[in-house]
């Protein structure tokens, strides 16, 4: 079974996929994470993955063999499927959708060693380029309307490989987050005819109480409301609707400081879990005057995760102004 | 600091609530759970917790001393308090409210070593009564909107003592999952003339594949569109938008249900973590044709949590009819 089936009181859709096989017992919190030993995303055992549809490798090298800097492969246990055409319909009183979508791996580096915040500012830029080239790519597929990328790190962010990587799950629906995003957005683009992005910028930069980094085309603050301690924000300073329109070398000023906020996220926190997600417009989005794209980063801490997740309710121990002058003040060793 | 913030984009309030000092390491995943050799919530150490405001004891026992087989008292570490005005402001383009509320812990039995799913019916019957008398005192205070009660029972899900407890948070803010559901189902009710709660039992009573278990009062059953393995929902079978309009044989039979709900899960999923989260009208709603309150149970798998929490998005490997018969099947010893 691989479904979408819609929640018919909130409207949030959920995908049902028994792909991964996974039995009741599959779930205990106590099941131990996988071995090391034979990671399939390591180098010399790409014939253990799908093979794959993006890499920068050596010019002389094959697809599918040693030899490259970053791989993109099809998920081996996809959420999702490609095949097949969207069928929308009711089951009784509720909605569902059937499976239709891509789930990709983007493999960042051969190191499995290696994290995020080990890689190089080139490194770190070329996972970037990645994201926008397999978005506008996905972006020909008529049946999907969103692209989601998100980097789980560590177990209890949900990782469930070591080995440095992101995903990507292209659907078509616009998960529910994003559409309150969108909305919130638009309500305040139709009242202030500004991006609420844009103003939360400019305030951000006459106070500086929450600003983390700032370089020539992005900021980093912690926002007002944050959902966690240490919760931080990736900004263009500059309105864009669209992930994919980020030219390459404002690519490199993005690698720059998510780079400097993973290593201040690290002395503070002692290298935590963590979620980043980037929040993008829905392909072909209508207002993009309202909406800014941006990257979230969670750290996550059990006790605070399981507190939220549970309850839906929000407490966060830290105060942003006070997580921002913790990551603001961390001397970063080269 | 103690306040409510708002999100500007999404319009999530949070709570920033630094009383209870914790810095950032304290927020560490690898942190071990607190000692149980000195738990406070055990009889014989009452003078190590809050006074009480309510409890069941023997007539001839004074309040604070031994004797007791429920209490409730505030929370010792709040993330709200309960005096001052209620003042809410702006703060730039930011909305804030000063942390006006509730925050109470009803410690569930005096044994340590039991689980709700150990006690006896009569037991959970009284947690489920203090509950009401809690919801019916705070309703008293005009600036309380709504009371939100939850169960985190083992670390993964938030619980940071062991002992039976559960909490309850009143705020002067209607939660956002809550809105989002008011507002789900008063849209329905003005398309339909029919509350989507009882639509949805309907349909399950029709179908079956979903229902868990069903008694003369509430029927259990597999979401439709479930976020994670095994979500229950427990729902008055007959129309009632308020928790605290249950009366006492009612809850005679919501305790026997949940007991049963909670023994099955122990079974099939070994004893997991879970949530336990009751979905209720705020005060003085205006619409209480449109809402059904329920009980939410969420049991936790890491895994699923780290992922959903970090993405917004919900995969799901368990089909809830899987999870319902797997449920329903299960063998309870007496």
């Amino acid at each position: 079974m691989l479904e979408f089936r819609k929640d018919p009181v909130i409207g949030r859709w959920v995908i049902i996929s028994t792909e991964r096989g996974l039995r009741p017992n599959d779930f205990s919190a106590a099941s131990p994470p996988r071995s090391d030993k034979a990671c399939p995303f390591c180098p010399g055992r790409e014939h253990l993955t799908t093979p794959e549809i993006y890499a920068l490798r050596d010019s002389h090298t094959q697809p599918n063999t040693p030899g490259w800097t970053l791989r993109v492969i099809p998920n081996k246990f996809p959420a999702l499927q490609i095949e097949g055409h969207l069928r929308q319909r009711a089951d009784g009183i509720y909605d569902k959708i059937n499976g239709v979508g891509a789930h990709e791996v983007i493999i960042e580096t051969p190191d499995h060693e290696k994290t995020l915040a080990d890689l190089d500012e080139a490194n770190v830029q070329e996972i970037f380029l990645a994201y926008r080239s397999r978005i506008l790519d996905l972006h020909k597929d008529k049946r999907l309307r969103y692209v989601m990328i998100f980097k789980n790190h560590g177990q209890a962010a949900g990782a469930s490989l070591s080995h440095p990587h992101s995903q990507l799950i292209a659907t078509p629906i616009v998960p529910k987050r994003v559409s309150e995003e969108l909305k919130g957005s638009e309500a305040y683009f139709r009242y202030k005819d500004r991006c609420v992005f844009c103003d939360i910028i400019t305030q951000e930069m006459d106070d500086m109480d929450r600003v983390i980094e700032i370089n020539d085309a992005f900021i980093a603050i912690a926002p007002y409301a944050p959902r966690c301690p240490f919760e931080t924000w990736v900004l263009p300073r500059h309105h864009e609707a669209f992930f994919e329109n980020t030219p390459d070398d404002a690519m490199g000023h993005l690698a720059s400081i998510v780079l400097s906020i993973m290593r201040r996220i690290n002395v503070v926190l002692e290298h935590p879990p963590y979620n980043i997600l980037i929040h993008n417009s829905p392909f072909d989005y209508k207002y993009p005057e309202a909406y800014h794209w941006h990257i979230e980063i969670m750290p996550r801490s059990t006790w605070v995760a399981g507190f939220e997740w549970g309850t839906g309710f929000y407490i966060n121990p830290t105060p942003p102004e006070e997580a921002a002058e913790f990551l603001r003040k961390t001397r970063l060793t080269p």
